[in-house]
């Protein structure tokens, strides 16, 4: 069964696929110049809908997820923005905690595993 | 390949199964009220068991699983409780780390991944 | 389908197989004194090209990996060593976040899930 990967860079792939399962990277904003979590958040799952879409699945087949947020204070503002987007008939299981991200800028990073067709 | 949900609302569902593997969300103690991480984590467990139940598997078959404790320094308490209730010949892959929870009172939340038999 | 356990201990095992999955345990560096996060990734990187070869697996083959630092401030450090291991050509999906980790010496802690050839 082979591995297929999407955006691929020397240290890491941001989607990788293998059999009827993908896994995204840890999303963070790519645009994080004076954006809050409501933004960021929103960036990171039109990113997710994205990665999904080249792999071959979408927000509908996503079977877990993991939030990090850096400041857990923040959790009502990124639900706010989850539930507009999040598909309400099928959603994912899913864990949200605090950590401290790669740059101070991040205020959330979202890490996904889906389903796919199978190929 | 059908993806069945279970205990799911509008947000999140608690366990999600594809083929043959089981997600569940971040499990956290259902009563909190003056309860410590000895209380919180078998409550946890009885969560666990019953959600995989639920989809078809049981703690035979979990593959692996991520501990968040609120306190690292309960590291070993925590780890009593898991003792008691691990299947000892078939225990899973595990990391525990420390993270904020998403409410104070939440001392550890638990993610597991799990195998159950092939629909 | 069977579930395969390697270097199992009734607490947990640092691999287990399933299908073409494989669950790797948070693996932390053996020897810990006076090694800093340089060290400690090559030792933990080394484990991981040990446990992923027991379980029919190698590090062209690893689908998604989370890494937790204990301090943040050493996510360059820490990727100079994992650059270095890392097949470039077949680089996994990745997510790195700040956690306190179950012992103040370590300074890294990776876990792994990977493909293998179908059995």
């Amino acid at each position: 069964m082979t591995i297929e990967r999407y955006e691929t860079g020397p240290r890491m792939a941001q989607a990788v696929a293998h059999g009827d399962l993908v896994f995204l990277a840890g999303q963070v904003a790519a645009d994080v110049v004076g954006t809050g979590v409501t933004a960021q958040t929103q960036q990171i799952l039109e990113q997710i809908d994205r990665l999904l879409m080249q792999a071959g699945s979408d927000k509908s087949r996503i079977l877990s997820t993991t939030i990090y947020l850096a400041d857990i204070g923040t959790f009502a503002e990124m639900n706010a923005a989850w539930d507009a987007w999040v598909d309400g008939q099928n959603p994912p299981a899913r864990a949200t905690v605090e950590a401290k991200l790669a740059a101070p800028e991040y205020r959330v990073e979202v890490v996904v595993t889906a389903a796919r067709g199978t190929p």
